[in-house]
């Protein structure tokens, strides 16, 4: 059984670890983090050799129901489970209702069953069909169905009611279930704490479900910008009190560094890591700076200066000036890439700017495609619309995401977390 | 400079050795064989380090110039080859003038330019242009400019004709241009033969291109259907037999095996993989047989029984036999796939059967998806348009199609062609 040790609260912020995971128990890891994101079972376009080349891959994978929903028959029938299917070995396995990236549409939730939508449509799953899934799925992890759709800004109280009700509802039928099968026994439960923006509804939520023998809670529906920031800040904040210090907290669909450390500041434990996902998806690297430490000599975007002695500096107005595109060509072109989904913390290698850019995605990134290739090259690649692109990008990210929660680590081991704070609200518009 | 040893002729077929390849000329390529296909300067989808991984690896690799000739201005400031800038460090590179899987629309080419049409456009290219193209690129070897484009069966006796007339003319131009670049001086460059359907013709291209300094042969056009096999065949024969024996013969868009081993009777010695690659592309996996020991126990994908003692004989009738989806659920769903393209040397993982089929690609096969992952894993990738699919597909196609060109060298150093070219015919429909 999963046991997550805390060693140090900042604030409200946890530093430890989840230990015991596995097969045998010797798998861990560590909080504040994030979870390996996979589509429909496999991490976005690699190969699990490719993965390996990665450097700090999160020991868990995130594995998305609704993708997986429609295969249920065969996962019945091949009956090793989803992880040997998917050739994913050893992994510790996690799966969430939803995706992060696809979020199922609102409305079709009922009082027996919610919906899912896979690439054959939507399904619906009761508790029953849920969890006859998760015995197909045989994961190590799973949050519990739950009526979990994002709700828009100042929806009914009976609506975010209904909601609270039917997710503990469903989480009493599903340990109910859990219970009779020897084989789900040992599964860790992820209870979802749902509530819309109803501070009252949230705190029933979380003490009602902290209540029931669950292993983690997701905090749920706070996706998407039906919320202002301000408001989801404190009901997160409102909730993480209520919930006993010993298990995770979880919370999907958060990927922004500076969203991710707010969340962190008000106890959140663990995230997805769909973010850089998305940011390769959209042909863009994340490049921002996530050095705590003061020294300029080693500023940039990798923590561990020993590994990159001969680091240069990312001219940080570079990242978000994009007036340096003189030519009238050239922006003529940039204009039908589509920016309105990008961040300040990453590049758009379609820009016509990087045609003749022979740096590195991030100059003194250690990774894969930083070490090979430079940004002339993916560039190229993305005009021709190669996969490869895809495949580099998302190495890249990948690998600076999960060194940016290294950083975070480090930080609040350090008492340095106001620090990277002040370095990533400098990088953000 | 390069070197092709014979080692010996069965018929017309030629088995032997270009040696004194790469920057120390310590590389070799065996014939006959194929060169490694790429798709705008890289392996399609796959990261060197995956290549890597590949057994039977082409040492070299085949460029597009129709797919970089946009790039110019980019190579000329990057100033240090087409070969780095891809991260292609060490192969040894060829370049052709067209793409085999897109070719150049016809009716665009002059007395004076050819046209090759990239993602922005159409590019003309003098042999000025293609010749400081070259210098930009750097590769070892490259097909000179050529009015190549596939002619209508029944064409013209003038447009053959002025196909060769063109091609010569450009070849000295480019012969005469090389001779003034001190960095061009060292490469090897392809005469194309050009002339349609005409035998007189042919004949006269093949005689003036091998009066020029050419380090080898392209024997262009004779891609697609325009022709009939049997007159594609004559002509080949005809065309070779006016060849010296001491320079290699290349064939590009030629890649069944049954035709691949016809143009190898015929005297050809190299050819390209955008095969498997096409295969790869529309959601297929090479399954053919190419074993011609007479063994019935170890009968199968594989050219070397020792690697793989446990290889399960492939039922051959399950290739070709589509009456076996029994369902009529799945007959419908598949009769959405388009099967117009597909040979009889391959699978459709697309297909609803391979929905619970839980065995490899191919049993047997040592490649790493076949170790890794099972047909039901990858039918399931290729319903959620995850690109892994054509990832591992294409690991799997190279595998097995490098492993093809091993068995027809070692067949013909065994006396064994023609048993090849039986266990090959018994699989064309």
């Amino acid at each position: 059984m999963m046991k997550l040790t805390i060693s140090k609260v900042t604030g409200r912020a946890r530093l430890g670890v989840i230990t015991s995971l596995g097969q045998n128990g010797e798998k861990s890891l560590e909080v504040p983090g994030c979870l390996l994101y996979t589509k429909t079972a496999s991490p976005p376009h690699l190969t699990h050799d490719t993965l390996q080349t990665i450097e700090g891959v999160p020991p868990v994978t995130h594995l998305t129901l609704s993708s997986l929903a429609e295969h249920q028959e065969v996962l019945e029938e091949y009956k090793e489970g989803i992880g040997k299917f998917a050739g994913l070995r050893d992994a510790v396995l996690y799966c969430s209702v939803g995706d992060p990236v696809t979020p199922s549409p609102s409305g079709y939730n009922t009082n027996k069953t919610v919906s899912v939508w896979g690439s054959g449509g939507r399904i619906e799953l009761t508790p029953q069909k849920f969890m006859s899934l998760q015995s197909a799925l045989k994961v190590d992890w799973f949050q519990c169905l739950s009526d979990g759709e994002v709700m828009p800004s100042g929806c009914s109280r009976k609506r975010a009611k209904k909601s609270v009700d039917r997710s503990l509802g469903f989480l009493d039928e599903c340990l109910q279930l859990l219970g009779k099968n020897n084989e789900l026994k040992e599964k860790v439960v992820i209870g979802a704490i749902e509530g819309g923006d109803l501070l009252d509804e949230r705190l029933r939520s979380a003490r009602e479900t902290a209540k029931r023998p669950v292993g983690g809670f997701l905090l749920d529906g706070f996706q998407g910008s039906a919320m202002t920031s301000e408001t989801k800040l404190n009901l997160i904040s409102s909730v993480t009190a209520e919930l006993p210090e010993e298990k995770p907290r979880f919370m999907h669909g958060i990927g922004r560094p500076d969203e991710v450390i707010a969340c962190i500041e008000r106890g959140v434990d663990l995230f997805d890591s769909s973010f850089p996902y998305e940011v390769a998806e959209r042909g863009c690297a994340l490049t921002f700076n996530h050095q705590y430490q003061p020294d300029p000599e080693t500023a940039g975007g990798h923590p561990n200066p020993d590994r990159t002695p001969g680091l240069n500096v990312l001219d940080e107005a570079e990242l978000c000036d994009k007036e340096k595109n003189g030519e009238d060509q050239t922006e003529k072109e940039d204009k039908e890439i589509d920016q309105s989904q990008m961040t300040s913390y990453e590049i758009c290698l379609k820009e016509k700017r990087f045609r003749e850019d022979f740096r590195p995605l991030l100059p003194g990134c250690t990774c894969y495609c930083c070490r090979n290739h430079s940004r002339a090259y993916i560039h190229h690649l993305l005009t021709v619309k190669e996969l490869l692109a895809g495949i580099l990008l998302i190495i890249h990210n990948f690998h600076h995401y999960f060194s940016f929660f290294h950083s975070v680590r480090g930080a609040l081991r350090e008492d340095k977390l106001q620090v990277l704070k002040e370095v990533i609200q400098r990088q953000t518009s």
